[in-house]
């Protein structure tokens, strides 16, 4: 409930914006003896680096994470893990242009209100940029739940209004666009050329996956597991609406068709999602995060200035077309520092 | 992030079961001076009470609180506000069809997986009867917020897929189905009863409004306030997806459309639905949950056993025919908590 | 680090005032099956009673306790507890004396100050009397540690300066002041009557020692097991200083001498009481605190009103002497709360 | 409540060992706009530092701090600021002496339990070292504070035995061993070397004060101000008491004696400490911590080996003969930082 502070048991705490010496995080709570590298983590942040495809901003960044703490002899030794990766292109650029207008679809008006300035370089720290610290800390909770068999991917659904078919879930990661299937990668790929020529945005939806978690996560009441997962996606900028399982489709249903029936050692169906009453019931975990356009586009908007005259603006540069794909590897860590965290609460209670 | 505790500074704790002596919570955080009757919760309370109409269990419960610490006078003190909610009708009944058997939809396994047994009247804490709780804490929060011009209110959007229009959203508290606009009733009604007939249940869409809310409510980062949104939602039980304004038809929108331009002292549209970088922008914030279809119908389903055998089970009894509208008022408090929450968080900052 | 609420996975939260209708709490994150009982909880809350002596108050309470959630057929389910203890003894008094009178070494002037206004009857959420639920809660940890064999006592070791021998701390709560010994009985009886002739009050010494806490409880850096036992004993109302094992002897020692030496299988003695760099050693954990005479006076005391104005007050009234014997089980109930959440913490991590 | 971060509002997490590459952390919930620079940080810093005189290492570090976030043109953003401080002399040395020996009076035993190995480095997690967070936390809660009229200075009371005049509390820091008062300087000195030679090591106690503070910060019931406060110093390595205003003494003197009588605007003795009831009274709030000697001694010690052997040690190199006086400006630090957290608290109430 700390706005830089994720988890109750494994917490993610993070700093840094677009624009300053650099970005990190304090990983605290993840047990002794866990096997973890740099490179690990560097694996992951490599996922969400810029200048993915064309469909990202051509910043340039290496996005070298180093270990401060908390391992030792390539194992975690139980105290806080300290990270930090530098910005290397935060060169200073104009923003006279920016820095009294506010950017439709931006944080700009909400932070001048909320904080009686704002850093107007790049967003500062409402830049996605921050989500650096994200990718890493989830690497993190990657290693620990690797050892107990819980896996997680995330992979694009529907881009522009195209959805793929859920064929390979588990080689997205391999594809352009974490495409799920290799067909939907041509459609994608002409929609962003066309909607980027137009100098406009697209937004999309992406699935996640757990397998391997058990039953009896999550907790009664306002911590339910599937609360905790709305929690964390929603909380990843773009993000508008988050669905666990059938998720919007349940509520034009029936229950003899949206209650999974079991059998001896399995359920008929998951339209769950895989967790019932807020619990983990063993199955396959499954939510879904829609996202929305990106809001700096190069057709001209209308707006206003921070003292209220009527402006318009063009934003130039370098920006994504979409938040897909680099989204991605973003949500998938925080499916996995959720389930971190949940696993160790129930660890505790049972 | 306990599971019987919502918020970090204005906090609900909750307890009770379907079938114990009774339900509570303590109410801590809340600034003193503040109006508050037990008449003010008890209004609320009746908002969510069974027999509301044919889509309701016919469960009796007057459902009266009793205040037992932190109002002095009239008005709040400061300090933490208990109530308790006395179970009237938890006449013990014949339980042994269910006490091995998993009832689908619900969170039996779940539950017996977490806790190695459980509370099998009824559902114990996992029944939707622990909202009582919820609606009584949300009373206290909208007694706050009322002093600071926000006001909240929640209708159903769209029933067993019929959709309705939103003509009277602030009226809706006052028609069956908490229904924004007249003309849908029947149909709603007609809905229900043909479905009852058949044995089967409804889901449907609830919207919450939330007018008068500052701009700079928030956090950035992971405390985002339409993160806490979502997740104050989907802890709701039967809560499956979450939109925040324009919601899933953003993800299928582009930049330019859903951007919401603005003009001197206001917005041309509301697609961002209140909030921006997860930081109100002043204008009305527009909040849905998908809810699904009850789980306990009186058709036959295929389940299992707690000891893995194949059964079937058909739940008899005085169940609702959809969460709407009695989930209405739950919803609408958990909005209010969590508006609370936040007024108080920025407020301590700025 | 809410006020009302204990603990980070092992919770109470507690409400109640000295003249409202009643007092009580929540207990959560307490694990499943444990077996819990009122008679268990009254066991601890007969210990505290009004009435236990010349040293005490004459008030009458009967201090019953009702559970109403969170046990089920004789065991926790793992889900909240809540309990509740009716005030029997809240008769409308004439307060017009103390209403607007700031009564010397008591909480008046700074609830004034913090809230606006206050709940001048007894002293509302400043009196001694919440300290119900504190033995409540207290009582339930001892539940879940006495299955891990984990056992904790309190004993006077000083009343009005007068020391006592602990020559046997586990049967002190079957003697007159949680007396360690017999011989100090009538010396102490002696000391507080002729102090309660004067119209005056008595500090002392209570000692709280707990057997059969594992190695490797606590937590490095700001949660170190002393610093959470500091942190639940200062809490309680007229505790003015806390000492961990040789405590404030140790600042005069030198290193030679108040290391504890060990040799296999054990510790050659015990200055560090049990933790060391805040992590529990396996040693019994020994925890001193210092409390202060009770402010309530029935001698002329020279004070302010709430206008500022010069008075006089003379405090009379049923009163106890000193704070102890009643503090005893509250403070025993401390330290089972901090035991048990540090425990369950512990738990999750190795 | 988790080990590495401290505070509700204003926290601070930290992280970093002794001979790892860097330490640091992470301030959030400081507000925006306050002025903020990395050298108002390093003036902390070199109170700290290692060299500082006879009772000191002769580690040398520059502990030079960079920040990385969360300041734009001198000010604070509002965001999270996070810093780091390089390790320099961390060179590798044979450890094999004490890799696999309890060093008595240290957390050796307690890690191992806990962990199941541990970072044998010059005690890792656990060295004195992690210190440097904290001073650097504290800065900026100094830096808040200022703005507020709120002052925090640290003394040293008491060393070896030897007690000082408390003269000018605030030139202290100017002094060596944060002296009161000149005279007391050179018996200091002559005590530490004469210990110093006999390889044996010095505790003391130190003095905290605060003025400026307003009456109404603390919370009733759990969170008191002298709760936090006994939280916050005893969790600072080697401290094993913590007292409040009059403290030990308290506990042998009376009611009549030991209130503190007020007179129109202002008290008659200050014996509570400016704390009553858990909430401040607008006096000076006083502290103090006892502290023992440093375990690390150049004697010969009987302990054992993590396999349950009887050894002997004797530790050489380059360590402190007291932890007075380093600890002062990390006390001061946890001073500081309790009291921003509890005015950020306080004013969300009022």
């Amino acid at each position: 409930m700390s706005g830089n502070t994720f988890g109750a048991i494994f917490k993610l705490t993070t700093f840094g914006e677009s624009h300053g010496p650099g970005l990190g995080g304090v990983v605290d709570g993840c047990p002794a003896g866990i096997p973890l590298t740099a490179e690990k983590i560097q694996d992951e942040l490599d996922r969400r680096k810029p200048g993915q495809g064309i469909a990202s901003t051509s910043r340039k960044e290496s996005d070298t994470v180093e270990i401060l703490s908390g391992v030792f002899e390539g194992r975690t030794t139980g105290t806080s893990i300290g990270f930090i990766v530098r910005n290397e292109d935060h060169r200073s650029r104009d923003y006279s242009k920016i820095m009294h207008i506010y950017r439709p679809g931006h944080a700009d008006l909400g932070y001048d209100a909320k904080y009686g300035f704002r850093d107007y370089r790049g967003g500062g720290r409402s830049s996605g940029r921050e989500t650096v610290s994200r990718v890493a800390g989830g690497a993190v909770a990657q290693a620990l739940l690797a050892g107990l068999g819980i896996e997680v991917t995330a992979y694009t659904r529907e881009l522009g209004g195209i959805a793929a078919d859920i064929q390979d879930p588990w080689g997205a990661q391999d594809r352009p666009f974490f495409a799920p299937c290799d067909d939907v990668v041509p459609l994608w790929d002409e929609r962003v050329r066309a909607v980027k020529e137009e100098g406009d945005t697209l937004g999309g939806v992406v699935e996640i996956l757990a397998c391997g978690v058990p039953a009896g996560l999550g907790e009664p009441v306002f911590d339910k597991l599937d609360a905790r997962l709305a929690y964390a996606l929603m909380g990843v900028g773009a993000v508008k609406a988050v669905e666990i399982g059938s998720g919007v489709a349940a509520s034009r249903s029936r229950g003899s068709l949206n209650n999974d029936a079991m059998v001896p050692g399995a359920f008929a169906s998951n339209n769950a999602g895989g967790i019932l009453g807020g619990i983990s019931s063993g199955q396959d975990i499954i939510v879904r995060a829609h996202v929305k356009p990106i809001p700096s586009i190069s057709k001209e908007q209308h707006t206003v200035s921070d003292t209220g005259q009527a402006k318009t603006i063009r934003i130039g540069g370098r920006h994504d077309i979409s938040a897909i794909p680099r989204i991605n590897p973003v949500l998938k860590a925080m499916v996995l520092l959720t389930l971190a965290d949940q696993w160790l609460l129930q660890r505790r209670m049972s």
